[in-house]
């Protein structure tokens, strides 16, 4: 991605952290937990993962469209990645 | 926007399309219609306002970050506005 | 909705500025403003109607599932009119 | 949750595939895959989450509120805890 070595760590550290939430949501349902918990935790990964998301569509958007020295076309190809993203995903 | 007059002319109408669903909102709420027909209603616009958002950040994407022969300076305060965007509203 | 006229005129005053916002959107749109104008109001009325949204399946949820008095049946039928928005508008 | 042993067992598959999700994005970022791979399984991960979020919802919904037999207390109980869901990430 063109990241720096410490900004790769950070993201690195959040998806993990997400992997984390996502064990909490399957102990949840394995151990019976009160339905509202496992509803709290849902809810909170998906926050989590809604704000990883967000991160990686600037990073994209900073590296591979905005990025002074790009060539017109690598700009054209990083702009319709995240077109087809948000057209896919967003809705 | 830097639009062709046609696609300027295609986001008014659809604009105008959403103002009618807002409209058709405000009319089941003073008709006291059965509040499916609300929920129904404000779920429409409220897909209908998300299409838009994707297209006008579809827009501004190619038009002021990745268009060939912007300036370094123009594609970053367009990457910006949309970063803004994105961590304002985005979740 | 079986709602309180006080409750029912907020409802209509909230959907009356969403209004408000559609039609500057639109006004942006012909009077060629900034694109960032225009992209920071298409975010601000999806904002407003998300929360309108939140509002109004709250408000179902209270009175056509949850309300003491209703009818196993009634509450049955409330329960699958959100199921059926959540499904179709949620994803 | 009052779950079925079947419908339990499928929620938990369904968990340990977005696990299997997350750590695809891991394993993206840590071998600096192409930007728009690592892009792609974040969205996927996230449609997959916002997709579980909506079938808990539903069975929340219908185990904890709507359900025959259940006390006004607890259907109360129930609507609430959904309401704190939908107000502190539906937006």
């Amino acid at each position: 991605m063109g990241h720096t070595t410490a900004n790769k760590q950070q993201l690195i550290n959040r998806v993990r952290r997400i992997a984390g939430q996502v064990e909490a949501i399957e102990r949840s349902l394995m151990e019976e937990a009160d339905c509202s918990v496992t509803l709290q935790r849902v809810a909170a990964a998906r926050g989590a993962i809604n704000g990883l998301m967000d991160e990686i569509v600037e990073d994209h958007l900073r590296e591979h469209v905005a990025k002074p020295g790009l060539t017109d076309e690598q700009r054209a190809a990083g702009a319709e990645e995240l077109v087809a993203v948000i057209r896919r995903y967003n809705k």
